[in-house]
């Protein structure tokens, strides 16, 4: 988790809780999963469908000191089809709120779009809708975006088992400082493929970090899991002149990876890890428990991980 | 058209064109209508799904001093509500996305989301999925709505012939000083039954004002239209004590009426306004003509109108 997000995520999650209570009031027939995975699904007869909204706002998200107008709208885009691949979905529709303050120039609007514009191209994602307002305040982006479960159901983040291994792609830590938040390529395809090359039980991507998010997969269950500290693929970005925790911490907690997360039968996960047809490392980092709790696994000592780390470092 | 929205108005235009040109370039093949109506209607076997956005402002649209937090959020679904029923549409999930300073208590929130889920629940729609942010600016709120068009297809803002009769429900004017905009009823029911009763060519939710959104029913074609003074069902909302003529651009400009303004064969337009089965008030206002002109009819006198009113009053 970056100190960017951390006085947010208390509030949210309990504020998102209490309006999940709330839209639980309204009877939705073909509505199969509502607030609280990745993406909202829900049927058509052509299928089920996903819809999912994630908003960046100045200040808070990015500045445009450190970004450019074009990282802006390609990210509000990003988080989004990382939302839809963490359903193995396919995307299709956006649609666009943009709130400018009234001094913002003209031109640096239509870079936001530029950069959304040419994701979505590169995605297949048709720009159906939108809404510009101004504001006296900070500019702010809205992205909706809808998209097609696979015919075999969308991937939600319940549904590991008890000996499941934990898989991350790619390399994780170091996105915020390095930028690369800004330009990560979200991992639609490679999310199918994953899928289609075995059986996923259980997937989400990586935004807060996993310590934070591999509470995810263990949600209404009295699952645990065990991360294997030596495991874990740590990105080039998180900087090799820091000690070993240090760099263990920038990739448990960082955040903005935008990686998939995901368990399969153990049996699975070896295979898949050497599958060279997936254009991205797929990584076991651990396992499944039913011990209710969540451990770091450091040779033969392991010491519980809290939303900010662990709470009892290894090696201490 | 209100002050409130004065200054946005031209850049909004000629910013939802360019974004507009911009989505062009990506293929969408189930994709029917796109930016530029009410809400973009793209296919699924289920028949045509529709989809809108729309966020308010603090400062821009609202502030909390003059809207109650549960008004805020009521209004942030309508204004989508009357979206979809601007097609004719029935609504079916939204997506909510609040951005809230990091100094507002979290009672205002759940305020804010209490009006929404109320108003949903009257209209059972489901909401399916969300976003939370802080900001160190200004409160607003995003909602995308989504919705299945009528079997018989979408009522787009194109199809006016010449000859049509242009009609409106309710009454008009006067709803930003009253109040009305923030608990206005969402015509979605009326559409409806005004699409079952009489075979309607285009339709429109008035938003910025009859003077402007009219427009919307003429474009890209070289359509033009009368409207006939004396005939504007002119709300009680709007100050008795004003002049005729102030009353008339009270009418014709303040916007925010969530009214439907549609066309229909001239020859149903009498047995339209007289049909007690529906549950509002049917007037014609003018005619769809072959001018190009968008004309004010007073007596034997018309005169051009513009955004902001018309461009010789009446009786000057």
């Amino acid at each position: 988790m970056s100190d960017l997000f951390a006085d947010e995520l208390g509030d949210e999650f309990a504020l998102i809780d209490w309006i999940h209570q709330c839209s639980k009031t309204i009877s939705a027939p073909g509505l199969s999963t509502g607030i609280g995975d990745d993406t909202a699904v829900f049927q058509s007869t052509a299928g089920a469908m996903l819809a999912t909204v994630d908003t960046l706002v100045e200040g808070t998200h990015f500045t445009f000191e450190s970004a450019t107008p074009e990282q802006i709208g390609r990210k509000a885009l990003a988080v989004n089809l990382s939302d839809i691949a963490a359903m193995a979905g396919t995307p299709t529709y956006a649609l666009l709120s943009l709130t400018s303050p009234r001094t913002l120039d003209q031109n640096i609007l239509k870079r936001v779009v530029s950069g959304l514009v040419e994701l979505a191209t590169e995605f297949n994602v048709a720009l159906i809708g939108g809404d510009t307002n101004s504001t006296d305040g900070l500019f702010s982006i809205s992205v909706t975006l809808l998209g097609m479960a696979p015919k075999s159901g969308a991937i939600l983040r319940t549904g590991s088992q008890v000996g499941d291994a934990i898989m991350v792609t790619g390399a994780i830590g170091g996105s915020l400082p390095s930028g690369r938040h800004l330009n990560f390529s979200p991992r639609v395809a490679e999310a199918k493929a994953i899928c289609t090359a075995a059986n996923v039980h259980a997937m989400l991507d990586v935004s807060d970090g996993i310590a934070s998010d591999i509470r995810h997969l263990l949600q209404s269950q009295k699952l645990g899991a065990i991360i294997d500290v030596d495991a874990i693929p740590i990105h080039a970005d998180v900087p090799t002149e820091l000690s070993t925790q240090e760099r263990l911490q920038c990739a448990l907690c960082d955040g903005e990876d935008f990686e998939l997360l995901f368990t399969v039968d153990a049996k699975e996960a070896d295979r898949l890890s050497r599958d060279e047809t997936l254009s991205v490392n797929v990584t076991r980092i651990g396992t499944i428990t039913d011990s209710g709790e969540l451990l770091l696994r450091s040779g033969d000592s392991t010491s519980p991980i809290n939303n900010t780390g662990w709470s009892h470092p290894i090696g201490d």
